[in-house]
């Protein structure tokens, strides 16, 4: 008989995997387990630490709905989530950055130069931009799907005073790859702290907060989709975003211009009469 | 402004944390984040597998209840419960093993040489020994706390036909340290397959078994209380515990025994008329 024992525990583990595993499943579980054991035996786990352990998972359960995703979350603020976007990002393409937990699909058409404030109050932000290919010409017929916060700092899926796809736009690209929408600048929030993982976080002594930032999905036939954020440069949480978005590419100057240099064509065209805030950020995507 | 790369995010992550965080918390998450990262870095993870982890978590999540514990079945099967076990237990004492989800406190006293088999069928097992502490000498007023599966391979609290406390017995030891009751063998038995963790078994192309086990909960004052279990040595499963639980200490020889050879003083004594098995397992606790 062969005793379990805690420096041979990793290698039973592996033992029991049938032949027939998956390659890629082996090798996934075989990685998983073997960090997991190395962890309680570097940390010499307690069993009253191991059912912390237990009661987080547990706590996050309780309070997962289909619109809480405490795990994801979880995953958002240990790095993880940030971490398997850049390990997945190319250095032909803009840097992808967390798709958060706030998407909304089945955003409407937004028109070139389109406005997603509507009747909201603040300075106008007025984003605009190419989508290019690797080789940096532009694509036409790309589609943006943005999303943001409102002003009172809440997306649309967690503000009963929004309507559904409130500060969601969909924009598709014409021949020349150009977007361009009007908003208001979003605004810094924080996660939610209310559940286990805000108990880490207080915890660890972190803060809940993320950077302003404006929500991408871009998407081009023959090109490899990106989900990625825009911050601007001035933001206090930028250093220290607490889902670690932040990549030196996805960070904007906005500059504040005259109303008199608004541009035309666009729906607020004629209508500005304060000073707007201007960013222009070009997408690049890598090829399939 | 610092960018964060797959390479330092879990430095950055160790810089977000404060000061002030106590040593052993930062000493747990710097220990978690940082194999958490590796595994990913590792495998190089892609979304839809961390897509598979997430609703993983999820599955387990919508299993959960009061009486289905999925994330400690999770820990079972990864081999962390039984390591945070070894990594605990002491040269000076009878090894520790799983607790199990199956425990229920408040078992109604048992007396020595009581009965816990009852109506049930089967063949007659006496289990006996002594409680013992690391030096040898045997304890009076010590607390074992028994519970095992029915013949069905079912433990009362899985089970409509059993009582709430069926096959579960608490016996205090004299001064001499013995305790002795019968029952039936324990069955093997499958681990819960049919949720998560279930797909989990059957993608390494593992099976849910366990062998036959008697559970043991020891207490005693100024002692460290022992869980732990009593496995026979002729189970076709000792060498693949779906949990990891066996020891080379805790594997015993099920002895059997002509009818005549039953002992006096027990609640079943006169009433033998088949053979029976005998196991004699003495335990050993370590000092506080």
């Amino acid at each position: 008989m062969r005793s379990v024992t805690k420096d041979n525990i990793t290698d039973v583990f592996m033992g029991y995997l049938s032949k027939d595993t998956d390659p890629r499943m082996r090798e996934i579980m075989g990685s998983l387990v073997k960090h997991l054991h190395d962890f309680a035996r570097e940390t010499n786990l307690t069993h009253d630490e191991w059912r912390t352990g237990i009661a987080f998972l547990e706590g996050c359960a309780a309070v997962e709905t289909e619109d809480r995703h405490e795990f994801v979350l979880a995953s958002d603020v240990l790095g993880l989530s940030s971490l398997v976007d850049m390990l997945h990002s190319t250095p032909d393409a803009t840097s992808s950055s967390v798709l958060g937990p706030f998407h909304v699909s089945g955003a409407p058409p937004l028109p070139f130069g389109g406005d997603m404030k509507r009747h909201y109050g603040g300075p106008v932000l007025l984003a605009e931009g190419v989508i290019r290919d690797a080789e940096g010409n532009p694509i036409g017929g790309a589609e943006l799907d943005i999303w943001q916060t409102a002003p009172n700092g809440m997306y649309a899926s967690q503000d009963e005073e929004q309507d559904t796809f409130s500060f969601h736009g969909l924009m598709t690209t014409g021949e020349d790859g150009k977007y361009a929408f009007t908003t208001v600048k979003p605004v810094e929030y924080t996660v939610p702290s209310d559940g286990p993982v805000g108990d880490i976080l207080r915890a660890c002594g972190r803060h809940p907060w993320r950077p302003s930032h404006l929500h991408y999905i871009v998407k081009a036939p023959g090109h490899r989709s990106l989900v990625t954020e825009i911050f601007p440069d001035d933001d206090p949480y930028l250093d220290q975003d607490t889902v670690f978005g932040v990549r030196d590419d996805l960070v904007m100057t906005y500059v504040e211009r005259p109303a008199s240099e608004f541009p035309e064509g666009m729906e607020l065209s004629g209508k500005i009469t304060e000073p707007f805030l201007h960013v222009k950020f070009d997408v690049k995507l890598a090829r399939v």
